[in-house]
């Protein structure tokens, strides 16, 4: 089933996984010697595209610095340049490569048994107790500021550079959009790099991880999982987190397609948060056992297609693993569970990106929906993976105008905006005043959105 | 003088410009008409480096390739990867180019008269009572919470993607470590990807930037400027603001450097931190005129050369220039500058990343100075541009083993620590318990900086 599952890992890519996450799954696999065939020559197809990317590169480049009168170079500074060039090289190489001396102290990876169902640690059964307990022990940590849950985001990317040279930048643009958004609502950050755990690479990725920061994170009321690869693209709008007090798990889907069609794009989890709370622990537990890495993930994969409308045949990827326990459990499960649509809590890019000036005409930040998305998802462009289901030039773009789009409603307050949604390049919309206080007072979003509607 | 200009451009990051700006002002003036001659035979160098780079990229990869068990992808595969790769080279060089259609509307771009003495902004006069005021008419935004001051910390990186693609990465690993710290100690975060100023462009961007933030943060006590390239490294350190309560700039370096030798290095701008108050606009707008780009900043560098020791021929520069503001009129402003060298609000990298493994044997984070240094600067390393005073390896390795020797110190609450310094790679260091509460208590740093010593 190895080339299956890599088509299918592609075409499922195109229409709902998260793809940051599957990139990891690619990083996290490149060099091990379990690879799959279907792993392999997704691998051998990536390299393939760096080499001929860098080749192009290098035409460019070289025909750039032609273009520049000639090369006014020394020949030290060509040796020179020479030598820097083979050190980055080695260096790349170096931290791109899996093979690092493991540490003698440190135990052998686990075999998982297949017959033994697998856990996320030991079975936690009182977290609610706990939690509370500890709460009332330490008043500085209060799960609520002025009435206000805290809310922790959770974001991240694989641990080592993006196989796309240009992903990096866009992770970097990404972090940089989540910073000033969590700022001016008062929300934490926690941006992971590493592998906690080996059998949950790729997109399981999250599940250990947003138990792991619930555990050690007891002040925390509400964990919300963020793909690397979605952004902000309304700064104003906020959760509204008083709809959610019955429930602990707040995911954007349609309540039809998930269970009049059991489809496997009901629910995205690129987006979505967990109240701190023994249920959200058990659900985690529950979720887990389709995770492991191999044969387990492989198998469950297979039921996973037979059960739901339009998944392709590849391994278990967490989105269809929640969905099928939502259905297959729902009596279990689904009072807690918030399937939210009224507004982008997750908003598809594709039919967003192209309306952003429509939007800037028509509507203004604070609405978060189809006027004007709270969350622009690029699901299939993979910017750091050296494949994407989209034209890369589309994804590149779509992502350059969201961001810009998102970094406008942020410039506002400092008297600037993009010259264009495509530029990086930013202009003055006022005159630098003598009295900057009142710009504050109209334009500073926190004071706005107090103020309930933004008027920006 | 173009030539001089470069080469001691090169010597003068060695030995303490910020070198994430100095990238800035390479990425800024690429393809500029205005460009000097020095400028452009930087820029080539720069060019071909990248070039030659790609070449062993091209190589290197394609090794790699092959050794995977051959070219096992179909022909439509390779003509596929190729229509990726060529997407990626055009938007790759879009987003690169300088050549954006420039907004008809706009003003064109003032020129700069070299007899009138360049200003940030029209003067503000009263700026402390216009604040208190603001501050009492908006107590939900108090300066000081829980007699805490409030911060913000700013930083920044170019807007367009790195010429040295593994810049990036590195960008994003600044930044992640930034929000941890931050995180951890309350400060809120600024980063900057855009040009507010296209004459104090480069090195010189910091300044309006942060006049811009003080005026639209009257909230905001403290402005904390802190380079890209820079680390932070003790994870439990807090800046001991009540030292400086009768101070308006806390900045690292020797007073006997400054005064006795007039070094170009007594004092590091890679690091400092500005109260928000009339007395900092004033001193903005005194550092301020050395910084036009052009005839203005070629000139009033070799007026800096002149007199300070040390100084390498090269235009102005803000670290030279602040110096030479605070030696020549030294009654006027000394008295609210506090020169700190108690701790490592600045350490300079060279002298430092090779002791981490000493440093965790014989101390623990909280010391903040040479036995654990607060801040870890990469001067010099340029890991964004194509260009670095030090071997692209050293540098690269070197911030490699400052990120995990930070991040070491943020996994241990979640019971993880990196392999080695250099390892992306994670592993346990304690196994997952029933009672996870009793770790937040031991390793949550919050709760340990409240009590003092940290035991970590």
């Amino acid at each position: 089933m190895g080339h299956d599952a890599f088509t299918a890992l592609k075409r499922g890519s195109a229409t709902g996984l998260p793809t940051s996450t599957t990139t990891t799954t690619t990083t996290t696999t490149r060099g091990r010697t379990t690879a799959t065939r279907g792993k392999q020559i997704k691998k051998t197809f990536n390299n393939l595209k760096l080499t001929i990317l860098c080749g192009f590169v290098t035409i460019l480049v070289l025909r750039g610095t032609v273009g520049i009168g000639g090369l006014t170079g020394s020949p030290d500074a060509d040796v020179n340049a020479q030598k820097i060039a083979e050190e980055t090289n080695r260096i790349l190489a170096e931290i791109r490569s899996d093979d690092e001396p493991s540490d003698p102290n440190e135990p052998p990876e686990p075999d998982i048994n297949p017959n033994v169902t697998y856990t996320l640690g030991p079975k936690i059964s009182n977290w609610d107790y706990e939690r509370k307990s500890w709460l009332a022990k330490n008043p500085e940590f209060p799960s609520h500021i002025n009435g206000k849950a805290r809310v922790l985001l959770v974001t991240g990317s694989p641990p080592k550079p993006c196989d796309n040279p240009i992903g990096d930048h866009y992770l970097l643009k990404s972090i940089k959009n989540k910073i000033d958004y969590c700022r001016i609502h008062g929300i934490e950050i926690v941006y992971n790099l590493a592998h906690l755990d080996k059998e949950l690479a790729g997109y399981w990725a999250k599940l250990p991880l947003i138990r792991r920061l619930m555990l050690s994170h007891p002040e925390v009321e509400w964990i919300w999982w963020l793909d690397s690869d979605a952004l902000f693209t309304d700064m104003v709008f906020e959760i509204p987190l008083w709809k959610y007090n019955n429930h602990n798990l707040v995911i954007h889907g349609y309540p039809d397609l998930l269970f009049d069609q059991k489809s496997w794009i009901a629910l995205n989890t690129g987006s979505f948060l967990f109240r701190n709370c023994q249920w959200s622990l058990d659900l985690l537990d529950a979720w887990a056992p389709m995770g492991p890495k191999g044969p387990i993930r492989d198998e469950a994969g297979k039921i996973l297609t037979a059960n739901l409308k339009g998944r392709p045949a590849f391994e278990a990827d967490d989105q269809s693993a929640l969905i099928y326990l939502l259905i297959s459990k729902k009596d279990e499960w689904m009072d807690k569970v918030f399937v939210e649509n009224s507004y982008y809590l997750h908003g598809y890019w594709a039919g967003l990106v192209d309306r952003y000036e429509e939007m800037m005409e028509k509507y203004h930040p604070g609405l978060g929906d189809e006027r004007w998305p709270f969350v622009t998802h690029f699901v299939g462009c993979k910017p750091c993976g050296s494949y994407g289901d989209y034209a890369v030039e589309r994804c590149l773009r779509s992502m350059e105008r969201a961001f810009n789009f998102a970094d406008n409603q942020v410039l506002r307050l400092y008297g600037f905006r993009h010259r264009g949604l495509l530029s990086p390049k930013i202009k003055r919309i006022r005159n630098e005043t003598t009295t900057p206080l009142e710009f504050v007072d109209r334009f500073d979003i926190r004071h706005s959105t107090r103020g309930g509607q933004s008027g920006l």
